[in-house]
């Protein structure tokens, strides 16, 4: 029997685990709440188990060969450092995992990353963006191959650039950041505090699509002209080969990518612009990243190559 | 006798070559005009006689090791791609040196990054934005030690990014470009359209500072802010330990950045400035770039380390 290794998502409502093979079959998958409210210990406890009842859930004789985890805030490979969201502070990688298995953890975001570059949308590109957009922004600077930490591991925050120097304000302090017109939380908060109305980001889309809702049409090109100023600065700066969207607002397909497309190329003067293409793997690339960088931990830093997860692709390429 | 190399570095209206031993001994500089209204090919030709003057100008027994030359536009290590400012296409490197000499070339903006990451001012650095402003402004982003060049070479298009997106039209077709605000070329630009009266950048922020002339404490404000957003940018996507600051506008030293980090400060929320520093190798950065490429096309890819320039320093830390 092949080993495997357990990879999991932390984030700051749920846990999405998985038990992976060598091969990238994906054993079993299970999400658990995190117990964010309970603080830290408990957050971190419940980690420890999760990983413990993911190692039991492959058939007798196979061996957990690592762990991969990807947590949010600032983390090392070796120690989640500090976490606003759940509230640590220096916990080393050997407290998540049982005793005498390796582990190593990731960056949320840019683990993603790391699952769309080898498995992914970017599977075969050395350099591109891996842009989430949920309910905030941050994206995944994909150079030479591998996700860009920067030089103290807050790279990547395109969420809180000033897109609109004198523009509306934004969560973090400043005014005019990208989240604050683009996020999905923003989209949706955007249109209720105009309409009233609470209504998801697909159906806002839509709305905008038929031209019938002037709130819809007026929040949704916002967004988008947003988006399409930070990726044109993006652009111009790194010179990707490709952007890759996910994200909840990424579930427009379409409705977001076209328009945007569109935009984008309008921003650059001189030089083409590149292609946007969905993310491939959804809410599963921060689970497929971990388990990456628990092979990688386990001796094979180059695996992933062949494999061909099998999660849904989430739009079409407009 | 220890051998040399020949760096040179080609701008538009002038080329700046040295001749350069292996423990970085500036043996000889010189400077001839670039003869761009006689064509490519006349570019071209006075590049090979300069390489060859060059090569002579070194006491008789030491050996031409190899040549490095720094070029404007699209480049590869072996050609000259394209270049709007010249005028060529497709030119080999070996077009420039002598017969049997191993030639290397490098992009202008990164050639002077390579430069200030190995011997100037990000030397033990190996993150950071280097950043020179004159007539135009793009930057070399070295990233892990080295100048990231992009998916196409476009990369560290800095100056043409979108800071004010309904701001002032530039030369490119765009708005609102950082390059229209603050390049030394739109400073002086933007003070002349005021008074009708032309001055030198240097004059400009002097007057700026006093707050004699209003004029020109707007103009120096305008380009101070436009440069502090997109240095907010650049932090908070790419995380640099450090910004260097060169070109002609980083002759005004502290008047241009001390404003220039206490604004950067005020644009970041949640994390601190990396710090400005001035470059080191001022107008002999792309020559002794250069030098380093010319090195490592002869077999020393790590040159450098021990080198200690004699090139004066452009201005005090602020």
């Amino acid at each position: 029997m092949s080993a495997f290794v357990v990879g999991l998502d932390v984030g700051g409502t749920s846990m999405k685990g998985g038990a992976v093979t060598r091969d990238g079959v994906v054993l079993h998958t299970e999400r658990r709440p995190t117990p964010r409210a309970d603080g830290p210990d408990a957050v971190v406890a419940a980690i420890r188990t999760f990983i413990l009842d993911l190692s039991r859930v492959s058939p007798g004789g196979t061996e957990l060969a690592g762990v991969g985890l990807c947590v949010p805030g600032l983390v090392t490979p070796d120690a989640a450092l500090f976490s606003a969201n759940i509230g640590w502070r220096d916990v080393p990688a050997s407290a998540f995992a049982p005793e005498g298995v390796p582990v190593r953890l990731g960056h949320d975001v840019r683990t993603g990353g790391l699952a769309e570059a080898v498995i992914g949308a970017g599977r075969g590109v050395s350099d591109f963006l891996f842009l989430p957009i949920g309910t905030g922004i941050a994206g995944a600077c994909v150079l030479n191959g591998s996700p860009y930490a920067g030089a103290t591991g807050w790279g990547g925050e395109i969420g809180h650039t000033p897109v609109y120097p004198d523009g509306e304000p934004c969560a973090c302090g400043q005014r005019g950041c990208l989240e604050t017109y683009a996020s999905a939380a923003s989209v949706a908060r955007r249109y209720a505090s105009r309409t009233g109305r609470t209504a998801p980001t697909e159906e806002i889309a839509a709305r905008a699509a038929t031209g019938d809702d002037k709130d819809a049409t007026e929040v949704w090109t916002d967004a988008v002209q947003a988006l399409s100023l930070s990726l044109a600065t993006y652009t111009l700066l790194l010179d990707p080969s490709l952007i890759v969207i996910g994200g909840g607002l990424a579930e427009s397909g379409p409705l977001l990518l076209t328009p945007l497309a569109d935009r984008l190329s309008t921003h650059l003067a001189f030089r083409p612009a590149p292609p946007l293409r969905p993310a491939a793997l959804g809410p599963q690339a921060g689970m497929l990243g971990a388990a990456l960088l628990g092979w990688h931990i386990a001796g094979h830093p180059d695996i992933g190559t062949t494999w061909t997860p099998d999660v849904p692709n989430t739009a079409p390429v407009p």
